[in-house]
Parts: structure tokens; C-alpha cells; sequence
């Protein structure tokens, strides 16, 4: 591999909004498809922005266990009410929210994991739940070693149990974890517990009109354009 | 589907070991291999027969959570010491114990669930823990939706937690999981919490020389002989 890891990571674990699945362009695609007169994009962004703030109530105690379907729905009630949205039947709200169950991956994904799979044990780490996630890899094809979720452990990223619960899953010390995940305090959580993180950039997560600055940051293990970059850094 | 099921299920959950993997065969095969001058057969029949017992103590709660690996690990050193084998090293006990993650499936699994998972949402829900059964199913190129474990609810079968505990993370009715077993204590225990049963015949789980009655019981939903009589009672 390109950079020498000592050890070599045993475990691959995946974030998954972002990293593996484009969010913001299959939820923009399932708001404009309703035609409701609003930009869809900016529709996206909203809905993602509670994202953040609503599991910070379920982490901090505020809120008791509650599944990313649950907070995407409380979420999306609140976003239509500020769109001025008033008109969707409780069935097309229902529908609507599980648009998180149909994210498009990114075009490198299945062929990255495929590759990455022949070498390590690969499985996701995502705060979506364990159906969603099921739904989500099942429509995009998608095939992991392992589902792992924030609802196996009941705590959010970026919270240790999480981090932590993959290596006892796996019997594992920390330093044979590598966190794979394109924003930086998810990885950073996973070095404070002594895990590796490989960075990998989607300048296009927010959409073309909010490009992210994917800028390498010495901090992390590896940094790559996608997951073939990666899969051949790790010599697969 | 020959016997018409209203609702329909929606998820299929299946028990493993037995069920979807010879554990007998492929523990009696690695048993052998050792050269121990005991009866590969006799002793994996003996190592299964403490499971069940070491599962109740976490059942009943005299010991707190404690995962399959630990479980088979503590049998097994009961067991050596009962069959007089004493010259095994700490690595030799460590990877024979990992025998439980190396077990074949049964040669009908990989084509029907391939042809169950067009059709329907499949998981696993074993006893076994998420990491041996992620290298289970890594080892037997088996596929599925999800993979589930007592582990994630802290529950063992047939505790009602884990079967109401499949239905939670997809969000459905008990009538529309499901539980497909060679094991009627297990499908019982499925229908005692509104789910439906499948049973799978595999008479050669014990091995040949312990040849298990798989008459049809009336209590099941359905009977099929393996996974491909499955396939084909349900449509697929």
C-alpha cells in the first residue's frame, strides 16, 4: 500500500450519507418530482440541516432512543412547514420520508467495496437505522460483510460507543479499525478512540451550487478521491 | 405460493446454525483434522449440547450479556477436559474455537436465498454474533438483506425480544416476519409473538448417525424440505 499502516487496519467501517450514497441529488430528485414549486436542492439542504441538531437531542439525553426514520420525520414536518408546504396527504409525507431508503451510491461504490471486500472485512457504520440501511444497499446494489448502525449500539456518531462497539463486534483492537468517511469530525471521532481514518472527498455532497472544500488534512491516515483511489492505496 | 398466507410476509428471518449451515459436518471435520484420537462426530455433538445450557444462564440472568465466542470458548474447555485431551495450545483452543465461524452451508442456501431475495426482505437472526457471522457468511458466500443477532437485542432466542425485535427494525406487523427454522422450539417461539413459521427439514443436522424426525408438524405455516421447495411455496 501506498502509506504503511502498522498494523494493517483488520476492519474497514463505512460512513454512509455522503460517503457511499449521494443524499442531496436523490432527495432533490424525489422533492422535484412532486412539483411543488420550490427549489429542491435548497429542499435537501434543509431537511439534512436538522439532521445534526436532532440527533444532538437523542445524544445529549434530551430525547430517548429514537431511529433516523423517526427524526427525518420530525425533521421533514418542520422543513414543510417553513417551505409553506400544506397540501401532501399523510401517505405522500410517509413516502416522501422514506426517500432516504432510495439514495443513488456514488459511482465508484460498488465497484470500490467489491474491490476492498477481497482483502478486509468491509461493513457500514452509519446513524441510519438498520432498515433503512437494509432498504438502501438492497436499491443500490450494494453488498457489505456487515450492516452496522448507531442502533446496534443506541449512540449516534460521533459518540465512542460507536467506534468502539465496531471493534468489540469484531474482537478487534482499535488500531486495526480504519473509519472511511468524507466529513472530518466523524474521523476525528474515531482517532480519539485509536482507530485509523481515510479521508475520501466528495466535493459534490452538498450539491453543485455548495461545493465542499476537500482540501487533505494531515490529520487523517489516508486521504482519497473515492474508493478506487482508496482500494488501491490499500493494494487491492 | 401453494398455501396462500394473508398478509403476505414481508421479511423472512432465518435461524443459521442447522438451518442455513451443517455445523455437525464442518465441526466434526476440523475436530478430525486435529488427529486427537477421539470421535470428530461424538465431540461436536458434545460441544453443541452445552449451547443451549449456556445460553439459559444468560437467559435467567446468573450471567450478564455474554457473546457466542464466549459461550462456545467456555464449552469447549469443559468438553476437552471431558474427552482427556489436555496437549491442545492456547492458539490451537483459540482457533478451533473459531471453528463456529467456518461452518459450510448447506449446498440448496446460496440458490434460494439468491431466489427468496427477489422477492422478499431476508435476514438472518441467529444466536451468533454479528462478527462470527459475518465471517460465516463471508466464508459460505451467502447473501442477505441484513444480518441480525441476539447480540442486537440482547436477547437470546427463544426470548420474544429478538422476534419482536426483527419486526421493530423493519417497521412491520409480526404477521408480516416470517421465521424459517429447523428447529420447532424456535419457530414456536416466533408464533408465540404473532410471527409466522417456516420449517426447514435437515435431517442430517445431528449427522448420519443421529438422523432427526422431520415429520410435518400442523403448527407451522409452512414445510418445505429445503430452501428451494421454500423458493417455490412462496413464488419465487
Amino acid at each position: 500500500m501506498a502509506v504503511p499502516l502498522d498494523p494493517p487496519p483488520a476492519v474497514l467501517a463505512f460512513d454512509v450519507f455522503g460517503t457511499v450514497v449521494d443524499w442531496h441529488g436523490s432527495i432533490a430528485r424525489e422533492v422535484g418530482a412532486l412539483e411543488l414549486g420550490i427549489d429542491p436542492g435548497q429542499f435537501a439542504l434543509a431537511w439534512r440541516a436538522g439532521y445534526h441538531p436532532a440527533m444532538a437531542r437523542v445524544r445529549s439525553g434530551e430525547l430517548g432512543w429514537t431511529k433516523i426514520d423517526d427524526l427525518h420525520r420530525m425533521i421533514l414536518d418542520q422543513v414543510l412547514d417553513r417551505f409553506g408546504i400544506a397540501d401532501l396527504s399523510e401517505a405522500q409525507k410517509r413516502h416522501l420520508n422514506l426517500a432516504w431508503h432510495r439514495l443513488d451510491p456514488w459511482p465508484d461504490v460498488a465497484e470500490g467495496l467489491t474491490r476492498l471486500r477481497r482483502r478486509f472485512t468491509v461493513c457500514s457504520l452509519s446513524n441510519g437505522n438498520l432498515g433503512l440501511q437494509a432498504d438502501l444497499f438492497k436499491y443500490g446494489g450494494l453488498q457489505w460483510d456487515l450492516i452496522l448502525s448507531a442502533e446496534v449500539f443506541r449512540h449516534y456518531k460521533p459518540d465512542p460507543e460507536t467506534y468502539l462497539g465496531v471493534c468489540d463486534v469484531f474482537d478487534i483492537a482499535p488500531a486495526q479499525m480504519m473509519l472511511v468517511a468524507a466529513h472530518h469530525a466523524d474521523l476525528a471521532g474515531a482517532r480519539a478512540c485509536g482507530c485509523r481514518s481515510a479521508y475520501i472527498e466528495r466535493p459534490l455532497e452538498f450539491g453543485p451550487a455548495a461545493a465542499k472544500d476537500v482540501t487533505p488534512r494531515p490529520d487523517n491516515d489516508l486521504h482519497a478521491t473515492d474508493l478506487l483511489d482508496l482500494a488501491r492505496q490499500l493494494g487491492c
